[in-house]
């Protein structure tokens, strides 16, 4: 037995499919007993980075895409709902998930945010519904705000971005178990074999 | 207990993606009691017509694609090789499959040819390859390519096609059970949810 994994999860949460990996994850966490480390980056960037547009995919593939999500929601007994604003600008979440290190509230803070946009529409974008969180969170929303708006905070979140393209992150969710390097919602299993073989090995 | 279930396979052997779905898919006919109607249809025509190419995706993600692939064969067990010839015309290969009804020989020519291509790199898009085959299934070279090359099979690969798109087929593989579609091997699980339920239903 070696030291406890590691998975690090590049997320964003104006991304659908990682709103479905943030919750399928745990189950996988608890029967491999690896921890997780919250990396977010900030995807629009990325996506103009590789010139991709969801918008300019054939629209017969996005009617599909939508069916596509409602069988994952079911199976995985989500309750997800596309929100009436889409896309949006998610820097301001980003930060804030780094902002709460500093309250040990990064985790609860990253599944409140994707639950209030996937589930309940709600505009992250925006800090009136970010304070509501910190608050939710025990968080002064004052002090939540400041620190999110930080250089130090904002650093980060660029660094982390960068960070995330130069190990080859071209989308989200994007996970890796060491240099092994795991794309999209529908590739857990294999990131849970990898841990599996891993804590074998 | 209905009638007999059928899937609407949509297949081209220049597909990487529909290889592994041809294999993968016997195991779930043989759970579910469902069969299969193999419908030819030429990708090429469908990327062109939605203005999709796999060389204009990022190389990051081209790059994580071949990794990924390397997974699928490994937890399948298939001695999948990416084909030094890539892409090829597939016409010729899927005029075969439909001229091979004649012999009652599709099913088994699919497979040999998927193989040829995605396991030994053999150019199927070859009479030359493509006679062997049929010789291999114990079909007369001459008459196969005569039939393959004949009004009647070009047509039909063309109607195969159109109705593809009509049905919204944007990729492959892409499988119907009655009106729902699923593209891609890794939405197979979802294909036998679908085929269970309408079973019980």
């Amino acid at each position: 037995m070696g030291a406890q994994q590691s998975v690090d999860f590049y997320w964003d949460v104006g991304s659908t499919n990682t709103y479905f990996a943030v919750f399928l994850l745990p189950a996988i966490l608890e029967r491999t007993g690896a921890s997780v480390r919250w990396l977010p980056f900030n995807l629009g960037y990325v996506f103009r980075h590789h010139a991709y547009a969801l918008a300019q995919e054939p629209e017969a593939k996005l009617r599909h895409r939508f069916r596509d999500l409602e069988r994952w929601a079911a199976r995985a007994g989500l309750p997800f709902r596309v929100p009436r604003n889409f896309p949006i600008k998610t820097s301001r979440a980003l930060r804030g998930a780094i902002a709460m290190r500093r309250w040990n509230a990064e985790p609860r803070y990253i599944e409140a945010i994707f639950r209030a946009y996937w589930e309940r529409g709600e505009d992250v974008s925006q800090y009136a519904t970010l304070r509501r969180v910190a608050t939710s969170l025990g968080v002064d929303p004052d002090q939540f705000e400041q620190e999110s708006e930080g250089e130090s905070v904002r650093a980060q979140l660029i660094r982390s971005t960068n960070e995330g393209l130069e190990r080859g992150v071209f989308g989200a969710p994007t996970l890796f178990v060491g240099s092994e390097m795991f794309w999209g919602k529908d590739r857990l299993d294999f990131l849970e074999a990898e841990l599996q073989r891993a804590k074998s090995a």
